[in-house]
């Protein structure tokens, strides 16, 4: 089977591989910051030559573009879209599975939101350039948008209520995975009151 | 006049080129991300060659910890240590105060809060290891633990209460720079209620 340029399909691609260098990439991100991800570095790592990087990813910026993509879409795959739209749930109680969402998830996957940040980071003041950025916030932001025209919440810019619960739970989860403190010195529930006095109207 | 190792001290060093370096990473951090600073880009930014850049500071690293310290310093000039510190003001107003006083920074110096995050997220898990990281912000963690054993604010990790000034802060100031919104759109007044609702106890 050929492409339409007469040239084989690339079958000798291994996505194994190609899970490889991601993974190599979160680590390298993760452990010695993401200023340090190269592709000769993700190539050491992975025990392959340099240039067959280039056989996976056309350069770093897609590289980590694909790291952060993998990061969202675990997120969208654990997030219950449909309790997060259903009309017949109050909206005040959709806010609480959004941030129970976000929290279960932060806890099972500390080092995703860590991972999402930092290649956020790394594009500097253009954020809205990411790909898959609208994808999982989509549901999120309309949902917050309904409660704020409700006057269940602030009226507050939505980015202004989704860093907030970002930034609570992302600190919160790097706190116990630095052992700042035992998972158990706080619960779920007071971390949801600390969120939910800043949103509510 | 000579250093002990005989070698005339070098008085070549020019403190206007040095800040201009600065300028140079502070810009490419800003307009490219962090990932993308390197210290050839930076030599070409100011003029001057590669080798030079090494005049001033040793390494990249070095050189990304020397803008993190100018923003930090920042801040600390425009921080009113003595009015956070005065017994005499009630706890609760100082905590206003404290806010306050980012908030009139961020807005002022909208780029320092970025430049900071990003030069503390290239550093990854180990934010710990900045330099200069407790100068600025020991008399606000003393401030805020005060206030929590005091019963003013939740107990929760001081870490928790800044990771919430800061995180809103800065959005707010970015979303006012991205052209979002206008400034008189939502006064300190709002976006303090926000934070305050959230920390008070």
């Amino acid at each position: 089977m050929c492409g339409h340029d007469g040239r084989p399909y690339r079958l000798e691609k291994d996505m194994s591989k190609q899970l490889k260098i991601q993974d190599a990439v979160a680590e390298i991100i993760l452990t010695e910051g993401a200023a340090s991800v190269s592709t000769t570095k993700v190539a050491r790592r992975v025990g392959i030559a340099q240039s067959n990087v280039y056989l996976y990813f056309k350069d770093k910026q897609a590289l980590l573009d694909s790291v952060y993509e993998r990061e969202t879409q675990k997120i969208l795959a654990t997030t219950e879209i449909a309790s997060l739209q259903d009309q017949k749930i109050p909206l005040e109680e959709r806010v609480r599975l959004y941030i129970q969402q976000v929290y279960d998830f932060s806890l099972a996957n500390p080092d995703s939101l860590t991972l999402i940040q930092q290649i956020k980071f790394l594009r500097g003041q253009s954020p809205d350039l990411l790909p898959n950025e609208l994808t999982p916030n989509n549901t999120v932001s309309q949902l917050l948008q309904a409660a704020i025209d409700e006057g269940v919440l602030k009226d507050l810019p939505v980015s202004l209520h989704m860093s907030l619960v970002f930034a609570i739970i992302n600190r919160h989860t790097t706190n116990l995975q630095l052992g700042r403190y035992p998972v158990d010195k706080y619960s779920f529930k007071e971390i949801y009151q600390f969120i939910w006095d800043a949103m509510k109207r």
